[in-house]
């Protein structure tokens, strides 16, 4: 298990973009839209692990975290070769799933992930390479 | 400039270990203790980027971080190669450094963080390896 990216919720991707060029010659290679549910996606290579940055697309997660906490640091995910596996090792341990199951991320991977409660106050995000 | 940590505050890094162990099978492989800093820390290898577990050693930025947030994660480190240049590219960028100069952090490194107001809501670190 590696980490795999930081998630980051932000107002605005573009405003963001152009700080993480400016400030620390990072740059935003990839951009996904998924309404569905309710967010934007830009991710930021940096260094074998990415920043992904969330922007609300409507209501959804991404808009109840930023009207509570403002923008900043979202979650963590890990890549796993197993996402079953994964999920079932962490429930095992005390962690309590979000997803009953996992569903289609960007990328075409598969994810899923655990209540911040029950992982250290973090919420944890599982991603598979690819759909089974 | 690539990601070198993700700082994630805890109350106890013995039972944060425990629970990353038993659900995401990632062990802690360095502790420091920086009681002047008023900071434990342990260090979780997770593939390339390090988990930084920080917990308080009396008070400090970390038992205030916990007392208004509760844990979570805290801040994001970047490894640099010279970090007077970095701090001086993102205070260009129209970041506020917090550190008037870089000072010494754990593992032999150089350290500066930057306020999280001016950098998109999060606590951003640089580290440069060594002391010069």
């Amino acid at each position: 298990m590696r980490l795999d990216h930081v998630g980051i919720a932000v107002h605005s991707i573009d405003e963001t973009a152009r700080l993480y060029a400016e400030a620390f010659g990072l740059r935003v290679t990839e951009r996904y839209a998924t309404p569905s549910a309710g967010v934007r996606l830009a991710f930021i290579p940096a260094g074998g692990v990415d920043l992904e940055l969330l922007e609300p697309a409507g209501d959804g997660p991404v808009s109840t975290f930023l009207a509570s906490h403002g923008p900043g640091l979202h979650h963590l995910a890990f890549r796993v070769p197993d996402i079953h596996r994964a999920i079932a090792e962490a429930v095992n341990a005390g962690c309590r799933a979000v997803d009953a199951a996992p569903r289609p991320g960007a990328r075409g991977h598969l994810i899923a992930f655990l209540h911040p409660a029950s992982a250290g106050g973090v919420l944890i995000e599982f991603v598979q390479a690819g759909h089974p």
